[in-house]
């Protein structure tokens, strides 16, 4: 039995609800019982229902990051106009996850879940629950892109618009070499004990390796060297980029769970639209209908725009728009204001078409 | 006492000669009593002396990759014209390192060694052994650009051409936390026992997760994509990318010693010619008076073209000129023919100079 995590609460991630889509088969073979998406809504379902924006989420965050920098009056997603599904994904701690399934299935016993399983679970949550069967617009970053490709290339009828942010339709095999290191810094942690630790702090070295690694990838040489990081530290600290580092992504990823993290990395590994297609990356890219918002970030080491541009190519309906940060693809942070200025400028340009 | 280790031999790494410098202090306070550089030449002194190019090692590299890929008869570094002394850094294992010393130096004993010590040796010898007091050129890449910009700086009298690949002056905080990342893959590996393993073999795990990352870090994203890694692989093998990464890269980075690369990392990470100048960057590379041809590789993602280009714009001297390649920072193994005729023509042009 593992110990609670109080990282995965509504103290520490904003208010949610879990709605319950019964038993719920996955593609690798897995079952749930009763599969549980955790949810937070802004804004009301007009009586035309065409006002639905869904936003997917990202490894090892919810639907805080967007509740907290994304969504809010006179935003591009804006709560006055649309009604707003953000809806955390499985394995994600919230929904259904590793740490608090219970039963034969917690832990390390927690089934494989695909990048389609998400998007075939969220489509039968909004049909379901409010009777949606064409979305205004799906907004996701990074594995939340994953999810936002998977949706406009699985579901085309359903989505009219869609927006992703740093990450591609077919992951690639440096960033499955990338989401490895990540995997085994946990792992090889002895008090990991092949995902049987009884409280996640028993893996503390392991995520704070992980996070290490994040320190490298998930920002950039630019971030580093011109000390951008001092306008994240808190005010009066004299820490050292080290420090930085360390006091913010080590903390943050130590709180977390391991096998909640490892769910979502060997589903972020696998993200490949083409699996809609016997393999095919341009007849799965042609299927797309929605008018589809590509946004890579400029800086970002392992979803870099050159690889979104390759895609982008494939995708009739696609348009690239590169995002200027010097975050690299924590620019998802949304640490700067030019950041999110560009994204809502986009998101406004793509909403009004 | 640690095992012998057959990856530092001769028999692997190509013949080398020992030169001893006898007793040499180190900038941290450590003390060889006979420091002994090991050194592989190609070519012949002239009685002017005049056509001497020094060339510097890399990080867990020997002599053996720019006696195997760089020099030869018709090449930019062509022993007919040049006498060519490739020396391998202080700790890389043939040189004075904590596999070879022996008595109380050895293994997680060893002292503290900069790029300056390096520097430092490697004028002593050239003075000692041949009289040399006037460089043709330097040459290196990665660690060995460090070397050869600490060069440049600390001793303009004596360098008249300097060519860095891949490498910078004054090392990044990106960059120090992505060895940080390297160094905590080997010591997180409890058979690394802080040093005192008594075979390298008992830190294997270790070795391949830092291999692991340097797939990531040290490649690039269409390296992987592309799959011209498949040009690398020995003919007929059906290796997946992932086990390219663990038989290529794991196989090297397991066969050689944790704490001869811990020495390396440490030292690499400190890399700065402005310790020269109490700290200010600028009036370090304001003292170059070497042409100075410094070539990044398109595609390295830690030590980028961008951390290149800045340093030469506070480098009078310097020209840049960016080297085309698929295989990121790993294009200094010269997998490319395209990659050494572009360093070849530079370097030609250099000398021309």
């Amino acid at each position: 039995m593992t110990a609670a995590n109080p990282f995965y609460t509504p103290e520490l991630q904003g208010p949610y609800e879990l709605y319950s889509l019964g038993r719920f088969e996955l593609e690798e073979g897995g079952v749930f019982d009763d599969l549980q998406l955790a949810v937070s809504t802004f804004g009301t379902l007009n009586v035309v229902k065409d006002n639905a924006i869904l936003i997917v989420t990202w490894f090892s965050g919810t639907h805080q990051a967007w509740a907290d920098s994304y969504i809010g009056e006179g935003r591009a997603l804006d709560p006055e106009k649309y009604f707003i599904i953000v809806v955390n994904q499985i394995g994600n701690g919230l929904s259904t996850s590793p740490n608090n399934i219970g039963g034969e299935l917690a832990g390390p016993a927690f089934p494989k879940v695909r990048i389609s399983d998400d998007v075939r679970a969220q489509r039968q949550l909004l049909e379901q629950e409010w009777g949606i069967t064409k979305l205004f617009a799906v907004v996701g970053g990074s594995m939340g892109a994953q999810q936002t490709w998977e949706w406009a290339v699985r579901y085309p009828d359903f989505v009219e618009r869609a927006a992703a942010l740093a990450g591609t339709a077919q992951n690639t095999p440096h960033d499955f070499l990338f989401t490895n290191t990540l995997i085994d810094a946990i792992t090889s942690d002895p008090g990991f004990q092949e995902g049987h630790y009884t409280s996640h702090t028993e893996v503390e070295a392991g995520l704070r390796r992980h996070a290490e690694i994040w320190s490298v990838m998930g920002f950039c040489t630019d971030f580093w060297k011109t000390e951008f990081w001092r306008t994240i530290a808190p005010e009066g600290s004299d820490w050292t980029f080290e420090e930085f580092s360390d006091n913010f992504l080590g903390t943050l990823f130590a709180s977390m769970d391991p096998n909640v993290l490892l769910t979502m990395a060997w589903k972020w590994q696998r993200a490949d639209v083409a699996r809609n297609t016997d393999g095919d990356l341009a007849a799965a890219l042609g299927r797309v209908t929605a008018r589809f918002l590509d946004m890579p970030i400029s800086t970002d080491m392992f979803f870099p725009p050159a690889d979104a541009a390759a895609e982008v190519e494939l995708c009739p309906a696609a348009e690239l728009k590169v995002i200027d940060s010097i975050c690299g693809h924590f620019g998802l942070f949304a640490f700067e204001r030019s950041y999110l200025e560009q994204v809502d400028d986009n998101l406004r340009e793509l909403f009004a078409s």
